[in-house]
């Protein structure tokens, strides 16, 4: 059933207190599409829901709710509910749970958990967030590399209703040290008796636990990875990344670009639920620098003050060229922020790139010349014509090299290169174009310059 | 080995000519460092490399290779090589090159295809680019839904070797039409005698031929599916999109958002290797749009001539205002586009998020206001400064509402909403705040206004 029809049958059911109703539907409904309908509902409800779950569904769906919701419910939960639930969830989401909930409560559920189970939540709940550490999971299937394909199975049997993937099985020696691995399609093709380690790959693909996410999210999408094992400092495997939290984290990294790419900061909830002050906190910092940026360009402005006395005219061209050469930056800095991004560029290619650059800019600026240069002689005459057209050339030129260069600028010092945002680059081009449109027309019009 | 590794060996084998190490540094290579490394060098050579791959694994890479390269290798291939390849890819890619190739070509190889791999071809390469029927793969793994596990685990080995993934086992009626799923985790964990019917997932997430590429991607991510199976009309099992399909397809659609958002248009390779014609071709339409609109703003400086000629201090804030208007317009509406692109926001959210921003946009707006109005008073007094200040609140409150509403809009008119580029937004706001300012100049001042 589509999302929306349940959902719809589930109001009515808990308009009506139809217990019954609500227990079907809710078994049967999807963990995202349940995550989804809670968001629109209070807590009282949301845990009347989730007690219509059995237990392995209950802690199963938890792991799809937002931190938000998870914290919320978590505190409104009796202590021994709260205890049965995170017992029986995935690691790394109890992990992740784990990380969100006060003092008091984690040493309580500590004490609930077997010992063996308490040191891998202890290990996973450690990592820093943003590594392959904090979103990896420990629920894998690992044999010895030296086991036959019929013992294998045999572990994988055993294994399989916890872990979180069956379908790649490590091979690991005494010490836990990762030697290959092997693809459950590869041990069904295989004769029993054959060893693990004759039918494993060893060149592998793996990261570490400190590997950033990103990088994380990129190798198993680069490499087409059901899971990427994840190593700890002695070659130990620690954990397991999965395909689907690569998504999840491909995804955010998305978001976060884009929304850097108009100069927001980092949003922890998604946009329609976050909180006004983070929204604030968020939008307000560039935003006050971009203001002093932009007094760059009234000071650029205030230096002609006499041109443009005489030819009040030209200030009509000055949204209009400074625009143009922004907008053409702000493309530029953006096809070369996400050509970084996605490894589509490399920092060797700079040079390469900015001659490209300047033969397309050059007939941008061109293109868009022709169409102002009617204007500015409809608007002035010739003089006006040909200083707008000029000016249109040089800003538009102009404004693309600096929206390629600042990228690699940053990428050079260290920065992220999305910084180079299109207000960013907007800002700079306008204080530039500002400067470069009156000096042109002030030595057309013959009037005193700067130079 | 990493990637730099590899290359570099390869690197010094070509130029000795030494085909054994190549053979060995190739055969090992995983086919996404291969397509990398083949992008770099000349047909010729990547030809002998393609050449040193045992067939399998020449095909399996040959799918990872960029459409121009796929294109550019298959015309200097002989015919005879090229067939080989295109007998042992997978259905999908082979049906994705086919579409890149020249008539008499694809006509020469339909011939040397097996009668039912030759319709299966015919109906695969025929589906519009961009739905799930242009994505998918035939390379799936059906059984009858009324046999036993050891009947489904005897097709699933006999598949195996072909299929795309053999995780997810599809059942099927005597019509072919698609009955439920059943992952091989719980086949493992089933008795053999068990009946498939009985065992399957009949919940199931699926999507048809005609299903947008972008959908099904969402489908996949949300549901943290490893397949997708895809219908046809008559609701026959005829393909499935997998995971590693999706987050091409993820990450290809988040680059055309972020590329909109700057009012690029749509390119199909990646920035560093596009063809300066397509990047002029993706840029100009846009930027000569938004001359147009600028022309707006210019017409509105016009409007105030006296104004300004009285005070052309005036002048020196008006980039900083427009300026900052059009930042916290483009924030607005990024944060707006992207939340409308991951589903976190609703178009039923409309009046609740205008809410939201209205407040938020007050708080930036004061914020800024607190932070220009020194200046103005340094640079013309009291009056200036408040001038200034009220102009800064009602230009950023003002841009932030363009910003929220205009994705709404598009959204509403069946326009893409990333259409509300930062470009766009900006130089609406830039037209508005012009007349925004110099009209509350006019009133302050009280010189001639509009009004």
């Amino acid at each position: 059933m589509a999302y929306t029809v349940i959902a719809e049958e589930l109001r009515e059911a808990l308009a009506k207190d139809d217990l019954q109703t609500m227990e079907q539907l809710v078994a049967d409904m999807q963990p995202a599409d349940l995550a989804e309908f809670i968001q629109e509902h209070p807590v009282d409800i949301n845990l009347k829901l989730l007690s219509c779950l059995p237990i392995k569904q209950r802690a199963e769906t938890f792991g799809y709710f937002s931190e938000n919701d998870q914290r919320e419910l978590a505190e409104h939960m009796d202590e021994s509910t709260l205890a049965n639930l995170f017992i029986h969830m995935n690691s790394d989401e109890r992990a992740d749970l784990f990380n969100l909930l006060e003092e008091e409560l984690k040493a309580d559920l500590m004490r609930r958990l077997a010992r063996n189970e308490r040191e891998d939540l202890r290990r996973l709940s450690s990592y820093e967030e943003g590594t392959a550490g904090s979103i990896m999971t420990s629920d894998y299937v690992a044999v010895p590399a030296q086991s036959s394909v019929a013992q294998a199975f045999d572990i994988v049997r055993s294994t399989a209703p916890d872990a979180e993937t069956i379908y790649d099985i490590y091979s690991i020696d005494h010490m836990g040290r990762l030697m290959g691995a092997t693809s459950l399609r590869e041990m069904i093709l295989a004769r029993t008796t054959a060893r693990m380690d004759a039918l494993m790959t060893t060149e592998l693909i793996s990261a570490t636990v400190d590997t950033p996410q990103e990088e994380v999210a990129k190798l198993i999408s680069r490499y087409d990875l059901l899971a990427l094992p994840i190593i700890d400092n002695d070659a130990r495997l620690v954990g397991i990344v999965t395909y689907d939290d690569a998504m999840d984290v491909a995804e955010q990294e998305a978001t976060e670009d884009i929304h850097k790419g108009a100069s927001v900061g980092r949003l922890d909830d998604g946009f329609g639920r976050a909180r006004l002050r983070d929204l604030y906190r968020t939008r307000i910092v560039w935003l006050v620098l971009l203001v002093f940026g932009n007094i760059f360009s009234g000071m650029g402005i205030a230096l002609f003050e006499t041109t443009i006395a005489a030819h009040v005219a030209l200030v009509f061209f000055l949204p209009l060229l400074i625009g143009s050469g922004g907008n053409a930056g702000a493309q530029a800095s953006t096809l070369m922020v996400r050509g970084i991004a996605t490894g589509d560029v490399g920092v060797s290619d700079w040079a390469r790139l900015l001659g490209r650059e300047l033969l397309v800019a050059g007939a941008l600026g061109l293109t868009m010349a022709l169409a102002v240069s009617p204007i500015g002689f409809w608007r002035g005459g010739e003089e006006i014509a040909f200083i707008v057209g000029t000016a249109m050339i040089s800003v538009v030129v102009l404004g693309s090299l600096i929206g390629i260069c600042l990228p690699f600028i940053l990428n050079h010092l260290g920065w992220d290169p999305a910084t180079a945002s299109a207000p960013l680059v907007t800002t700079l081009i306008d204080a530039a174009g500002v400067i470069l449109y009156f000096s042109i027309a002030a030595a057309v019009l013959d009037l005193p310059g700067l130079f």
